[in-house]
C-alpha cells in the first residue's frame, strides 16, 4: 500500500536530494489557503511519507511568493461548516461540529506522526492554520518578511486545530503564546526567533528553502534508526513524566540498538568516510 | 450571586474602559503585603468577576509607588501561622498546616480559573506572594524598575502557593527558575524579560499600567466567546498530552462554534467595521 | 549505611567549602569518557552525598583541560554491549539491552534523584553522555570554550540516558531540541546560554568553578529544609499538572513548615546576621 | 469559620454517638429530591464537618421511608436549568451550562473531598442524582426494598454529577457500569452488592441505619491522624499511577508518624484498653 | 462519505430492528479466524456505523455454530508476519513490527472509539484474539458453551491487539487477569461471569443473540445524545482522574444538554408513551 | 553481578521444580515478622532473581505453621523508627522518616518490578505488611484458614508500604477496600477470594503450597519471553490510559516478536509435543 506512487492535486511533491521530501502547498492564487480536500489529502501525503523507505526528511512549504498559507479559505469554510442544512438542535450540530473538528485535526496530526522529521520552511503570510500546521511539524525556518497571527479570535473562535495545545509545548514562554493568542495580533520573523517559535530566520524565502534543504540533507545523511527513533522518543517524552519517557525509551532502543547502523557508523567514523545506511 | 456590588476593603476595582476592570491591591502604606483576610477577598473578587457578563479582561497591580507586593506580611504571617496555641502534635499541626495552605493556594488559583484573561502590570517590589501570583494571571508586564525575587527560601521554606509548580511551566528555562528558587536572589525586569516571565517592560508605573490597559482593551474587543475558549483550552492543554488537549478542544468547540460571534466577526471583516458583541 | 568514608575510583571528592562537596570525574587521560564501573560508582557517590548530612549543595565537573566528558568510551562500549557473546534471539537479546539501558538510565537519574542541588560546570568537550548528565543536573553552568553535542545520532543510536527526555523540559525551545538532536551538530557556550540550557558563561575552566563555587555556596547558606524542599517540589511539579503540583506541595509543606529554620531565618533577618540552620 | 453552628433548612444532622455525625437529607414528602439550594447546603455541610475536630465518621441518609432520593426535582430542575430566559447563542448557553454543571459536581464532590469518611445509608427509590451521591461517599450500604437506576439516559442526557466517572472506579466491572448507564434500567440490593456497588444488604431502613452506625462508630474508635490519611491516600492512589501513589503517601506519612496516636494505639494494645486519642 | 453502502466480504451486516445493526463475522468454515484483509475490513465497517445516522446500537457475532474466533488464522499469520522475506537487520524488522501491531490495533480500536454502543454476543470458541475483540466492546454476553482463553503465550507472545491492555480495566480482578494471562488456560462463560467478564450467559447461541438483541433494542429506543455521551464519557473518564473526568463531562454536556431530546423524553415520561427521538 | 550464589539469612530459597523457585520467609518463631534487615534481604532476592536466567516463576510463602506474616516487627520498629535519639525538629525528623518509608516501600516494589511472575501462597495470620507484600506480587491464593487484615489504623498509621496504593488496583470494589483499611477488621479466605484478593482457596498450607508449585509450573512451561512481557505489559497498562498501553504494548513487540520462541511454539503444536524454549 505504501509503494503506490502519490499524485496529489493540490500540493507538488519532489525529491531535491537523495532520501529528501519536499511537499509544496500548490494553491497560491488563492495565497494557499486551504479547504476540506486539501488536508485530506495531506493526510494521505504525510501517511505514505511516514513508510516510504526512500525518504527520510521532508520539507514542507507554500507555493508563489506571498504566504505559506493565509490559513482557512474563509469563503469555502463559510459554506461548508457553517451551512443552515446542518441540523437544528444545538446537541446534534454539536455532533457534527466535533467530528469534522475530530477529523481535520487528524488529518494535521499525520504531519507530527510522520515518523520522519518535518521541517516547515516559511515565508509571507503565515496565519490561523499556518501555526497550527507549523505546531505540529518539528523544526520551524521562516524568511525574514514572514508575518504570523494565531489568527483565529478575530474570526470568533479558539483555534482548534492544535496551536493551543501545542504552542506552548514548542515555546517556552507562556505569557507571549497567551499575548498572541488572545490578541491575535500580528508577529514577524524576528519575534518569532526570539521567543524560540523558529529556529532561524533567512532574508528571502528562496534562502529559507535553501536552508531546510540543508537542515534535511543533513539529518537524512544519518542512520534512519537513529533519526526516527529520536523523533518519536522526543514527542512519547513531550507529554509525559521523566520515568515514563525513560522507561519507553529503553523499550524502544532494546530493538533499536541491534541495528547494523551503529557498527556501520562506527566503522566509518575511524575509516574518516560518510557510512551509507540501509533504508528502513 | 454573580450580579451583587463588590465592595472589597483591602482592593480597589476600577472599570477603566467598556469590558476592561482594573483590580488594585491596596495596602501601599504597607507595600501591598498581605496577610489572610486580603487574599480571602482576592479570592471573592476574581470569583466574581470570571462571572461578570460585562467583564472581558482583568489588569491587576498594586498602589502605591513602592511595590507591587512585597508578599506576606511576615508580621501578621508570624502571629497567625506560627503562633504556638496551635496543637503540639506534629501530625495534628500537619493537618492545620495543609489546610491551611491548600485554602491559601485556592485563593490564589482564583486568578487562574477566572474565567477572563488576567494580566498582572507589576511595578517596585515583587516578593515571594508576588511571584505566585504573577504566574497564576496570563500575561506579565512590569515597570523597568520591578525587583523580583522568590523570596522563600530566605525565610526557611519553600514556596507553596504556586510559584514552584507553575513557574516551570510559564518560563521555559528550568536551569533558571532552579536558580532563582533555590538562591533567593533578586532579578530586574530586564532579566525577566529576557527568560520570558514577563512578556514587556516599560519605563514607568504609570506607562506599564497604559500598556496593560491598551492590552486589555484590545482583548476586549474581541469575540468573548473565542477569548475565553482560548484561555480555558491553553490552560487545560498545559498539564495533559497533545491527544488530550485535541480532545477537549473538539469537544469545548462543538459548542463554542455555534457562536453568532463568527458571523459577526466575519461580517465586520467584510464591512471593514469593528464588531460587537454580546455580553457572555 | 551512609555514613561510610566514600572512596572512588574514577572520581575525586573535595570539599571546598562548608557544606559543598565537589566531585570531579577523573579520566582527564581519556578525555573523562565514561564506561561502566564509572557510571555504577557515580550511582553510589550521589546516593550517598544525598543523604550526607553536611551536605547541602554539590558542584560536579570534569578533570583536566580537555573536556567535561566525551560520552561513552566508544571503545570499551563496543567491547562490551556489542560484542557477540550475548544471545542471538532478538527477542533475548531485546531482554539483555533493555536492562542495561534501565540500569545506566538509572545510574544517571541518581544525579536528578539526589536531594540536594547539583550544579554541573562544564567545559572543553561535553558530547553525548555529557548532555544525558548535564540535564540530570539542577543547574548549568559552562566555560565559553565548551563544545556541546547530542552525538549519539552520528553513532547509530537515539540518545537513551536521558537526553531525549529530559531537554524538552529543560530547554522551553522544541524545535531547537529536535535540531540539535537530529543533526547532532554542535553548539557552543553561547547558543546553550541563549536558548536556556545553561545559565551563564564563564571565561574558562578555572572561572566557570569559581561562578559554580559562589553559587553552591550561596545555597548551601540556605535552610536545608528550604532547599530541599524547593527541588523536590520543582521536579515533581514538571511532570505534573498544576493541580497535582499543589497538592503535592500542600502535604510536604504540612511537615516542612514545623521546622525551627523559619524562625532562624526570621529572627536573624531582624537581627541582621547570618543564620545558621541545623544539619539534616 | 469551621466552629459555626450549622443550621440547614433542607438536611438534619445529629450526633448519634462520640465522633459520629448524621446527616440526612430531609425532603420525605417530596422523595427527599433536590433542587438547587439543598446542593449549595449540602456542600456547605460537608465542608463543615470536614473539618469539624469532633467528627470523625458520618453517615448519609433519606428522611421517610420511601426513597433515599429519587434524584433531581424535575419540576424544579425544568424550570430553572431549562427556562427560556437563557441567552439564545448556544455558545453562550453552554458558557451558563458549564457554569451550572461544574457548580453542580463541586457540591457534590464536597462529600468525597470531606477528611472524614462517609457512609451513605441508602433505602427505597436511590434514582439518578443518588448514585451521583453514593459514588461520591465512601461505603455504600443499603436495606433490601432499595431500587437503583442511573436514570439520566431516561430522561435524554448523559449523567454529569459524576456517576459516569466514578461508577467505573468504584465497580470493577465495566461492563456492568455500560449496561445500567446506557439502558438506565433499575437494578435492586442483592445485584448492587453482587457486583461490588454496596458492600452489605440490610433488612430494613431501621437495621441499614443501625449497621452503618456501627461501622462509623468502629471507625470513628480508631485514630483520626490514620483513618483521614488513610482515605486522603486511597482517594489519591486511585487516580494516579503506582508510583506517584507510593510517593504521595511517603510524603503524606513523613508528618503523620509522629503522631502520639502511634505510642498511644501500641500502648493501649499492650494495656489491652480502648486507646484514646486527642481531636483533630 | 458515511452514507456510502457497505459491501463487506468477510462480515455480514443487517438490521434487525429499528436502530441497531448486526454485524457478523463471516467465516464459519475457518472458525471466524482473522487475517489483514479481516481486521482491516471490520476498522471499516465500525467507522461507516460510527457515523451512519440510523444507527443506534450495534451487536457483533460470529456465523456458524463452533466459534465467535478462534482468533489469529494462525497459517496465513504465520506466511504473513514472519515469513523470511522482511529485512534482515533485527532494527529494521522492528519498524515494520511496530507499524504492523499500530495498525492492527488501530483496526480493533474502532470498535471502541465507534460512537454507539457496541454488545459482542459470544459462543464456543473465543480465543486469542477474540478477547482482544471482546474487551473493545462495551458489553460482553456470552453463551453457557463457550471456551474463552488468553491464548497468546502459548504461543510464545504477549497479546498485543488489547488484551493486556484492557482486561484489567473491564474487570476489577487483577489476580486473575494475570492468571489467565499468563497460563493461557481455558475458561468457561459461569467463571467468565463470576468475575465480571461477561455480563448474563445464556443457554445457547441463539439465546445470545436474541438477548443481545433485547438490550440492543433497549439502548437504542433511548436519546441518542444521551447514548452516545454516555458511552464516550465514560470510555474518557476510565483512563484520567476523577477531576478530569468531571471536568470534560461539563464540557462535553453544555452542548448536549441543548438538545431537544431532553423536552421529548419529559414529556412522554408525563404522557406515558413512548418517546421519539431525531436521527442524529 | 547476577551470577552469585544468594545465602540469604532470613529466607529459604529452593527450587521445586525447573525454572521455578520458591521463597520462604524464615522467622517462623516470630510469627515470619520483619524487621529492616529481613526487607533489604528481600530486595536482593527479588533482584537477583529477576534476573536469573534459570528461574520463569517464583512462590513467595512463610515458614510454619501460624502466619505468612504478622508483619512489622513491632518491638523492632518502635526501638528504630520511633526512638528518640531522631532530630526533634519535626521537619528534619520528616526528611528521615520519607527516606526511611521510600526506602522500604523501594524493598517491597522488587516483587512487582521482578521481571518474573511472583504466586503468593498465604497461610494462617497475613496482618499489615502481609497485605502490602501481597498486593505487590501478581497472583495471590491461600489457605482456608487464613486470617487478612490491614491492621495499620490500629497502631495509628495509615499503611505506606504499598496497601493503600496497590490493594484498589488488585481488587474492583472501593467500598469494600475502603471498609477493610479504614476499619482494621480481619476477613477471611472465603471473603478475601469473593471480593477478588485472591484467586483461589485451599484446604491446607500443604495444599496451597501444592496449588502455587502447579501453577508455577505452568506459567514456568511457557515462553519466558511471552511471560514476561505479559507481566510487564500488564503492570504498564495498568497505571496508563489504553492509548498509552496499546503504544507501549507495540513497541515492546516489535523486539519480542523476533523471537524464536514463536516457531518453537507453533512447531510443537503441530508436532503435539511439549516445547522447550531457551534460558532467557
Amino acid at each position: 500500500m505504501t509503494t503506490s506512487t502519490l499524485t496529489p492535486k493540490y500540493f507538488n511533491i519532489t525529491y531535491p536530494q537523495e532520501n529528501v521530501a519536499h511537499v509544496e502547498i500548490n494553491r497560491a492564487d488563492k495565497m494557499n489557503s486551504f479547504f476540506e480536500a486539501m488536508w485530506l489529502e495531506l493526510h494521505t501525503i504525510f501517511n505514505h511519507l511516514s513508510e516510504s523507505p526512500t525518504v527520510r526528511a521532508i520539507i514542507l512549504s507554500g507555493a508563489g511568493p506571498k504566504a505559506f498559507t493565509t490559513g482557512l479559505d474563509v469563503k469555502a469554510a463559510s459554506e461548508g461548516l457553517l451551512s443552515s442544512d446542518t441540523p437544528v438542535d444545538p446537541a446534534r450540530k454539536a455532533f457534527h461540529l466535533r467530528r469534522h473538528i475530530s477529523s481535520f485535526q487528524d488529518c494535521i496530526s499525520a504531519i507530527e506522526r510522520c515518523e520522519k522529521p518535518v521541517i516547515v520552511a516559511i515565508h509571507g503570510f503565515a496565519l490561523g492554520l499556518a501555526v497550527d500546521i507549523a505546531t505540529a511539524a518539528d523544526i520551524r525556518l521562516c524568511a525574514s518578511n514572514t508575518k504570523f497571527s494565531v489568527k483565529e479570535v478575530d474570526i470568533g473562535l479558539a483555534a482548534d486545530i492544535g496551536t493551543l495545545t501545542r504552542l506552548p509545548k514548542v515555546v517556552g514562554n507562556f505569557g507571549w503564546v497567551k499575548e498572541v493568542a488572545l490578541s491575535a495580533r500580528v508577529f514577524g520573523a524576528e519575534e518569532a526567533q526570539r521567543v524560540g517559535f523558529v529556529s532561524q530566520v533567512f532574508g528571502s524565502k528562496e534562502e529559507v528553502l535553501k536552508g531546510a534543504l540543508e537542515l534535511a540533507g543533513l539529518i537524512a545523511s544519518k542512520s534512519p534508526v537513529a533519526v526516527l527513533g529520536t523523533k518519536d522518543i522526543l514527542n512519547w517524552s513531550r507529554d509525559r513524566s521523566v520515568e515514563d519517557g525513560l522507561r519507553y525509551t529503553s523499550v524502544w532502543n532494546s530493538a533499536a540498538l541491534q541495528t547494523n547502523d551503529v557498527k556501520a557508523a562506527l566503522l566509518s567514523g575511524i575509516q574518516k568516510r560518510k557510512p551509507t545506511f540501509e533504508k528502513l
